[in-house]
């Protein structure tokens, strides 16, 4: 088979164990769900200690969810934050999620960790209008997960774009799950 | 269902029109197939205007193709850069192309235009150890494509963990490409 399809999927506990039907309603709620999603990826060992949802901004519905599964799947591609907008832009059927004339929501990404460089452009291609982020940068590659080319103007750039961006809101609940990982001696594919 | 698989395909149209048996022997020929991808992903009307190839960098074996797919699988990840490196570790079964001491061979991602912010850092996480691309950046925005946060840094970045960049090979051709979808009026879908 010459061109394989790819397949991205999230473990079969996600279903079990992430309740599609709550709302969710404020950013702690939506961050924590973040937080627990690479939590139980990493007692699992189903992937690296990230995860991310995407949720309607002013519901609180959650829309999609994503689990590192990069040595899972074989995919260098599949990080969190990537899975989590795929997964939502399936479920609304579409290549954007920005809200329009006709009533799509505005939706918003949350992230268990600082994205790294192909998660932060990922984020201003999906229409998502906000970013929160848990863990920083600085938390990630004191375990030597490499974040790649982002900078200050990366962010200048996706403001101007309008999209909005919140840094360490519940910090130390996602860096307890990276030292978790550092403690199993969880894989640094990126080292 | 609550988390969907997510399927990668490229058009059925690569089967039937790229050889994957002959080699591609020199940076021409392997950044010629990536243009024409994007070519025929034009004129047959399946995506963007850009077209991406994995190749072995010693032998010119072909590994992966991708072409632009946002708008055929709604998913603004489906850049045609995403797509080829995808391929390309489902066909070698693993999450990185990089090179080891048990034999498996570089790996070179070829592009018909300059990679955006997430396809970048795509690139370096994949395990390539060269990117060459033929249109630039000014050539996509010239289309009003927005190509996201890259920055001189962000190349820096890349060549200081092993990553070498060779921009404008057969540039022309693929602006001709480029022209060809803006002639026909194909849809800007990062606008």
């Amino acid at each position: 088979m010459h061109t394989p399809e790819i397949r991205i999927t999230n473990p079969d506990w996600v279903r079990d164990t992430v309740d599609f039907d709550r709302p969710y309603p404020d950013d702690d709620a939506r961050v924590r769900l973040a937080i627990a999603l690479a939590h139980e990826n990493v007692v699992r060992e189903t992937g690296g200690p990230f995860g991310a949802a995407v949720f309607e901004a002013a519901t609180g519905r959650l829309v999609g969810v994503g689990t590192n599964g990069v040595i899972r799947l074989g995919n260098s591609g599949a990080h969190a934050e990537m899975v989590a907008l795929m997964m939502a832009q399936a479920r609304v059927g579409s290549f954007t999620l920005q809200a329009d004339v006709d009533g799509a929501p505005r939706h918003e990404l949350f992230s268990s960790c600082e994205p790294c460089a192909m998660c932060l452009g990922a984020t201003l291609w999906s229409g998502v209008t906000r970013l929160v982020f848990a863990a920083t940068r600085e938390d990630a590659t004191r375990l030597s997960f490499d974040e790649g080319p982002v900078f200050p103007e990366s962010y200048h750039y996706l403001a101007n774009r309008g999209i909005a961006i919140e840094r360490g809101r519940l910090r130390a609940e996602a860096i307890a799950v990276l030292d978790a990982y550092l403690a199993r001696g969880g894989p640094i594919y990126n080292r």
